[in-house]
């Protein structure tokens, strides 16, 4: 007889849950973290870099709030205590992790874990026996072999960056995806000069491209250099070439290095016991399983969308498909990667999920589009005035007119964008969105009025 | 020949929106206002009171921000200022609707209109003939005949309310639904000493009774008399009497009459013409047609939920129905009143959507419930801390699994609300619900742990 029914390898997101899903189902489990429980999201992602911007954002409302009626002397921060805070916070929920775990059953060892082969486990000395691993080891910033950058005390990376001592009187940002502009936003709010340097022709790759010039141009105190490559670093200065060849720099105190993530295979025994695995993660099919039997994979190291929802989602259908014995490929529960939203806790807020109209393009659907400025809510303008940069931008198949994806800048996206999940996982239509009632007066309004202005 | 396809009396949001609904269409439109295009919504209602609100989130975060590592001497409001900001807003709102309507082509009057009955409309001295008539008039502050109430200058209604010269030392508000509620958050955050007096044994009747208190608890400043029967007022003086019969005072600067809303149906003609009237309003089918041929009604006139965005939508639902020819009864688009979501923009805020379960129990609808206190949410926590109120409520039908409703108290509620309209409306489960992806880290995730919460 195994000695767990489930071993599962990693106590981030992905980790935790399953293993709570699996113990409230009577399932025997083994846990195994060796570093924090909570992973990347609680310790080193979205939980810190939320909370240091939720204080940046009250930093920016305290002073400027004179337009509305509010008015304050000295309005200051103090990254101590901002950091004091967002430890407190990654502290309580890290125990609240813990207690769930040790409240459902589930055994947590701090230990590193290497897979054998199916059913089969290290940890430590000891080979342990299971009917199911899942493997949710996460990932980790890359560290780009850019000349000067390995070893420079001035470039770190986010993990890094969240503990600075102080705050840079410069920063330089390499990459513009979600990571590089949420950093910037949040340093840039607290008065560093901060230039971004990314690589592609515009920032967060994720965002319709008619959408995301809305959140870079939003973001009016921070320089983007697009189209650019980095060459080298030398101390905090960044040489970089421009497309038309020429070259340029950046000088800054600090570097942050935001290029991107790789799965973290390594120490955990998958390439050794012959889990496929290509260049960006551990291969799954749509039900979270490997290539071998009762190994499934779950979360960032299957390289598929880096986010702690992700991980979630992908923990539950592991779960599921466990528990329903839906062992064999094309059975069971699958994960439908079109319908994972996306959030960017810039100031302004962005948020998506969904097709892009030039992913759609990609594949060969037509579509229908639409954009309205975010001044169409009552309450944004109310909030923000009418010269704010803000909008929503619906896509659709022009054939059904389903809603095949939306990209929002502008205040509260982030907590708006769940009800396009129900929309697009459930295949509703422009004209079912415009039949939906919406509570006025708020900016999710304008979801509604960009479906009433789809010619659709 | 008739002079108008359609003549609209009365300029909110119902009046207003099928205007241009109707033009945008190709219909010749005739809407009359008599005071000022936006309606109580936009002049007196949902946009000023949520401008002020805002303003005293602002004022309130800028003073409470040190637990953040923001601080700041000398925070203080300008009511003034609060005042010209809102006017601002007002304006250039009522001027973009008066725009949305003369680029469409409708010909907006600014007179009272009177319906002589089927196809007759008097405006001034003339009688215009028109295919289809909707009365969109809205409704008033209640001003009810409590000794003492009218002609006291220092009882208000919420028009008087919004435009007072300065913040009251001591306000009483009587009646604690929506707008009472919201009245005490805004001016108990502004520093007023401010007391509730409420008939029923809780607040906002159209929340369930388990989440209710939490609001009502949440907001600790302002004191509450609930199960309370106003009997008189002297000058600032509110007399009430408890329900065990013991008399007792609230002695304010200012009374705010919040009792309730009736229908404008004097000067209309609706009842001259013979339209069908109940006490709370205009009696409509739910496809908006009243009991006379080709004569619809639309908004808070008919009594039905007196919000803007029920006005919206039962206007498209007129519209659609005169533009498809669906003018007989049991035909064409209908309005389901039970997925008609609301929200209270109180500090913090609440919102919710379809039945209580106090609802479904009078309905003899089997519900299994659950409910999730906001701490399950790593965002709520982050920027609210572990002790802060707030909480989502399921209620589901325990047979079929589907949602019939959802309540929360907590940051963000009003937007992430509407997602519930699409669950509501297009028959999702609990089950359906555990399976949409949330982005992480938000407070709309706290919905999708109540729906792992419920047990079916």
């Amino acid at each position: 007889m195994s000695d767990y029914d489930v071993i599962i390898i990693g106590g981030g997101p992905g980790g935790y849950l399953a293993a709570e899903r699996l113990a409230h189902a009577g399932k025997k489990v083994l846990l195994a973290e060796k570093t924090a429980l909570g992973g990347t999201c609680l310790n080193a992602g979205c939980i810190p870099t939320k909370t240091l911007l939720n204080s940046a954002k009250l930093y920016i409302h305290s002073r400027d709030g004179a337009k509305f009626g509010v008015s304050a002397d000295n309005v200051r921060y103090d990254w101590k205590a901002m950091q004091d805070w967002k430890t407190q916070i990654v502290n309580k929920l890290c125990g609240a992790i813990a207690a769930t775990e040790k409240m459902l059953g589930v055994e947590v060892v701090n230990a590193e874990a290497r897979l054998i082969g199916p059913g089969k486990v290290e940890i430590g000395e000891k080979i342990y026996e299971t009917e199911h691993i899942i493997i949710a080891t996460g990932s980790s910033p890359v560290m780009p072999p850019i000349p000067g950058c390995r070893g420079n005390p001035q470039v770190v990376d986010s993990t890094g960056l969240l503990s600075v001592g102080e705050v840079p009187k410069r920063l330089c940002v390499i990459g513009g995806g979600v990571i590089g502009v949420e950093f910037a936003s949040l340093f840039s709010a607290l008065g560093a000069t901060v230039e971004v340097v990314e690589m592609l022709d515009e920032i967060v790759p994720v965002m319709d491209r008619e959408v995301a010039p809305i959140l870079r141009r939003s973001m009016k105190s921070v320089v983007f250099n697009l189209g650019c490559k980095v060459e080298k670093i030398e101390g905090g200065t960044v040489f970089y070439s421009k497309k038309d060849g020429s070259a340029a720099k950046v000088e800054a105190d600090l570097v942050l290095m935001a290029v991107g993530r790789r799965p973290n295979l390594e120490g955990c025994g998958v390439r050794e016991a012959g889990v496929e695995c290509s260049p960006r993660g551990i291969v799954i099919d749509d039900g979270m399983r490997t290539n071998l039997p009762n190994v499934w994979a779950v979360g960032d190291v299957t390289g598929r969308s880096l986010l702690a929802h992700t991980a979630y989602r992908t923990a539950e259908i592991a779960v599921a498909n466990i528990l329903s014995g839906c062992i064999a490929g094309g059975k069971g529960d699958a994960m439908l990667w079109d319908a994972v939203p996306w959030a960017v806790y810039s100031i302004p807020e962005a948020a998506g999920i969904g097709l892009t109209q030039q992913e759609a393009e990609r594949r060969d659907i037509k579509v229908a589009t639409s954009s309205v400025p975010m001044r169409v809510s009552g309450r944004f303008v109310a909030e923000n005035g009418f010269a704010a940069p803000g909008s929503v931008k619906l896509v659709a198949d022009a054939g059904t007119g389903r809603i095949l994806g939306v990209h929002i800048v502008g205040a509260y996206a982030s907590e708006m964008i769940w009800g396009v999940s129900a929309v697009i996982e459930k295949g509703l239509t422009a004209a079912d969105l415009r039949q939906l009632v919406f509570p006025h007066p708020t900016v999710s309004e304008a979801i509604r009025e960009a479906a009433w202005a789809m010619k659709i």
